[in-house]
């Protein structure tokens, strides 16, 4: 198997073999060969057959998939998108239900092709379940690091995977760090939030979008972003799109953040070229609370190349828009209808009328349900008889 | 559009139009017309174009779909399984993360089909969310039943899609035939659990499972059951794939139960007809604790031309397999590990040694955690300078 090429996002030092980041500080990017004729189909044995030409060569063993990616585009019909064509790329509907499935099952496939034994990772939600389920599921030794401020309530549904949790205090960013440097030295792999193989992960995100719109590139793709690593994955999806010479462009891609940990959207809306850590950072979209986000430069360069934007929503918003998908069908956790949330401050800032929009729901609204504190509205019926004039 | 034709389960009595049960208080089916050449594909653009062949004809108006069913089929290497070929059914990996979807999907379109504008239906949980979900998607009135022995935790995760939801005290099970007689006298189309049109969206499982496994027909399916709507579907679309000619044979369908809930179970080992209402019904495998099922007694007649079997496993046995499970990626409510539970079972019990076994895992473990109250193991680390010598 050839060793695969990574590139620095930042100063373009190239590196071959194990790596997570550069000497510069700064993410790495994994090079794919550019081939002569490139294919890619919906395949329902899953995303790695699907999508080998775009992929670095990884081989399945034991299988490892649980049948991640291949999520649905769902239509969305709405007074707020009157004009826009306005598509939800479901990944609530994922193995562990939300979208790090993806780069976990390809991490876990790369430690697994390097002959590591053990993964790790960082996490408070999402990822630490995720990675828990496919370094469990491969039977490799499994260690979780979350923050002491993790509600109680999210370590059960980490937990029942099997995984060793160590709840660590202390600067939980410069756990992200530390982690990757212990890694190297005792040989665990950390699937880390925005490594080069979850960045791979999500670019199928980008694959599946372009086929499910039948070859068409939409306008704007609109990602909740923490780390910064899922946004980087589906832009460079479709910039490997055009090269290849699949598609013509690139969608504007959208930075969607909460007013409560924004560190994105306020070094873009500065205009600066580097973020900085995010003071009180505090929002109900817990899965999106990074306040400061490994990927974030790498975002902000990425954002000025792509024309994209950033938007940034409140609390508010963001419950809005969960109770408006919710209506559709479509139940996200608070982080996912920060996206949703995006739209209509799209269309007043930057003034779009005629679009295709494409907003990733993350993960499963049942992810965290101790958020949906309001007492539901319920009619009590003390009588089955006189159900009949209430119907 | 022809009128759909249904058949009575028991007394064979023939209905055409809009019938939910039988005069004689027994199930009907829809009867598939033969045809000459029948064609079953995975198309990514859903069940409904994937298996129309097989499937009532159903227009799908407003894109009604949120890419409910297509499901992985996902293989487990287990001490247990030796000698087995084992694989786990995921209707986790569904729009509302439940089996659920498929039937509510067909139902809310077949009430569209038929000019209905309230929709129903009787639930404490999935399918209390999977139809609030479809109907309020379709812009329908919906009115979702519950009865006031619910755990107000499970109202909220229904609650959140924005149907109207009416506690009623009293007779559970007189709930689910009161409201069909409400729904006709009101024109309110009552999605209950064994609905015709709900026994065909379970079908489709049994086409994905065939497609899957590439032509085989699996030995035995398990599958948690309640209502008993689900297994009768899978077991129809194994019934159906034979008609046609597309394959040779046809599971055996093993009836997975609690033990604390489990009036198929009783009536299957004592030799009786029918059913009768279990006493003091209690289980943590909730989705399934249904002690008076509307299809127990088809479910009965189903298993003796079927040679299928009931199996029933206590609380521990489910709550292991729950674990078992998760501990290879898959992480199910506690009724969904009632089929992985069995499997010992089924070895004990009819000496199955080589075989291809298919368990169905309805709904996802995520549906309500507050079942997961064993304290999870975890280390505290006082200090991120100390993690090395822990890792």
């Amino acid at each position: 198997m050839r060793e695969t090429k990574m590139i620095c996002t930042m100063c373009g030092k190239e590196y071959l073999g194990e790596h997570f980041r550069c000497s510069c500080g700064e993410p790495l990017e994994i090079v794919i060969e550019k081939k002569t004729a490139v294919n890619i189909s919906w395949r329902k044995s899953g995303i790695l057959e699907s999508f080998s030409d775009l992929l670095p060569e990884l081989k399945d063993f034991n299988s490892l998939s649980m049948g991640e990616g291949l999520t649905p585009l769902t239509k969305i019909e709405h007074a707020m998108t009157d004009g826009l064509e306005l598509f939800i790329k479901n990944e609530t509907i994922n193995p562990t239900w939300s979208f790090k499935d993806r780069g976990s099952y390809l991490a876990v496939l790369d430690a697994i092709n390097k002959g590591y034994k053990h993964i790790g990772t960082v996490s408070t939600g999402n990822m630490a379940a995720s990675v828990a389920a496919y370094s469990m599921r491969a039977g490799l030794k499994t260690t979780i690091l979350i923050s002491d401020s993790i509600p109680e309530e999210k370590i059960s549904p980490i937990a029942i995977y099997g995984p060793r949790i160590l709840k660590v205090k202390g600067d939980y960013d410069r756990l992200y760090f530390k982690s990757l440097e212990l890694g190297k030295k005792k040989n665990i792999y950390f699937a880390n939030s925005d490594i080069p193989m979850r960045v791979e992960g999500s670019k199928t995100i980008a694959f599946e979008i372009f086929l499910q719109l039948e070859g068409r590139v939409p306008d704007f793709v609109i990602v909740p972003t923490s780390s910064g690593g899922n946004v980087r994955g589906i832009e460079k999806g479709f910039r490997e799109l055009k090269a290849c010479g699949l598609s013509n462009s690139i969608p504007r891609m959208i930075v969607a953040q909460a007013l409560g940990c924004c560190p994105i959207h306020q070094a873009f809306s500065s205009n600066d070229n580097q973020i900085e850590k995010f003071a009180h950072a505090h929002t109900i979209a817990h899965a999106i609370e990074n306040p400061f986000p490994p990927s974030g430069n790498a975002v902000l360069r990425m954002l000025k190349e792509n024309q994209g934007i950033t938007v940034a929503v409140n609390e508010d918003e963001i419950l809005t828009a969960q109770r408006q998908l919710a209506k559709r069908g479509l139940f996200g956790q608070p982080a996912s209808a920060v996206a949703f949330a995006s739209i209509s401050k799209l269309r007043k800032e930057i003034g779009v009328k005629r679009a295709i929009v494409v907003a990733v729901l993350t993960g499963s609204g049942l992810k965290y349900p101790a958020i949906l504190k309001e007492q539901p509205s319920v009619v009590e019926v003390t009588d089955i008889d006189s159900l009949q004039d209430l119907l």
